[in-house]
């Protein structure tokens, strides 16, 4: 197995960027989330792989462990497995433009966590409420469309290659800017709904990476975790508008 | 003139990261936030970067123009120059890692912003205190030890080519690092003097790079703004203890 995937079971969280770009590519991986902790999987396996003794430790996961390496920081996986796996462009000028484009779904995603916990996973939701209410007005008036419209908007330069954000070929960034998709119809499905109305191209990126037959397959395998109230996108109806 | 770099004029912000990174491979570039509007610089040249026609469109400054090519986020900018400039190892594997801890090193500088504008810039400072408060009181207690910890680690574990954080050379990551430093000195001088000072190896690589000639000379010129609390290192007397 060439490759192995660490990530906290339960959520797909920032791992699952990582899954749909293995899946995508058709690469066989072990996911640790998906194995007992007396199988070496679980919670414990990735407290172990932080805790790894080696040269170049991980912060944080995901986690890919690719050989002897360790591999870290989700745009960094990415960018690692697109030029390995085809899953960007070759050429260097469009390699790092994919690379920019998924720095900022990756922002967007943040905003949408931070939505839920302004003040941090330190506190429960519960205890910010008032503050994530603030947080996410503004989220929703502001940012929400300010990023969408870029997409659309990038998209709509690319249109000689529809539906994907760069070249003729489908791209790790086109993956996740899917998946971030399908979170917000989750988490915002009234805000969503409205700002993705206007957006065609998102919509038809969003259908064609989920309808890609590897991700397909994925999809209906049973082993993509359903969106939940524990992961990053959260569904909470007094923040959706 | 070779490279231009956008960014909103009278703070480092982000732009910082870059303009280090300039400075230290030597090259010359052209400031748009030091020239006045009507010489194509200021606010409106950020402006104007943003909505520039183009197929590569950025959606936020730092924006790097490069040629005929505009580059932006932060961290794929350096990723370019790292490897233009002779700012990161040549070799994949160390390539990667470098950018892997200079993603680490922009998530806390994140959080650092997210302490007193946890519900985003869309409000001021003065109606989210409370907030900041609360986002600041676990910011100090696990998230600050948490990242200094992980890079003093670092530091460690590459100790024979102290005080670098990869290999024997300094990299963006390691200039990136100390200005982290450095704005934690201005806005947590009581909690980041308490940090330090049982990590002496993240007080030698601020110093190592402060003392470079090119960024000893760059700080003396009076083209690095000061800190300010206009910058995302603002200092909150009511948020350091």
């Amino acid at each position: 197995m060439p490759y192995e995937v660490f990530y906290w079971p339960g959520i797909q969280g920032r791992g699952e960027f990582v899954r749909l770009a293995l899946e995508e590519a058709g690469v066989r991986y072990r996911d640790a989330a998906l194995l007992p902790p007396g199988k070496g999987g679980g919670a414990p396996a990735v407290v172990a792989v932080l805790a790894a003794r080696g040269e170049r430790p991980p912060f944080a996961p995901p986690v890919l462990r690719a050989g002897r390496r360790l591999i870290a920081q989700t745009p960094n996986i990415l960018l690692f497995l697109g030029e390995r796996h085809g899953l960007a462009p070759a050429n260097e000028p469009g390699k790092l433009w994919t690379h920019q484009l998924q720095l900022t779904i990756l922002d967007l995603y943040t905003e949408i966590f931070d939505t839920h916990h302004p003040l941090s996973d330190g506190y429960a939701y519960e205890e910010q409420k008032p503050a994530a209410r603030r947080r996410t007005r503004y989220f929703r008036a502001e940012r929400l469309p300010k990023f969408l419209g870029y997409f659309e908007r990038v998209l709509k330069l690319n249109s000689a290659h529809a539906p994907w954000l760069t070249g003729a070929r489908r791209t790790y960034a086109d993956l996740s800017l899917a998946q971030v998709i399908a979170g917000l119809h989750y988490a915002f499905p009234k805000a969503s709904a409205r700002e993705l109305r206007r957006r065609p191209r998102l919509r038809a990126l969003h259908d064609a990476v989920f309808a890609r037959p590897r991700i397909a397959r994925y999809v209906a395998s049973g082993r993509r975790y359903a969106f939940n109230n524990e992961d990053l996108f959260r569904y909470y109806p007094e923040l959706d508008r």
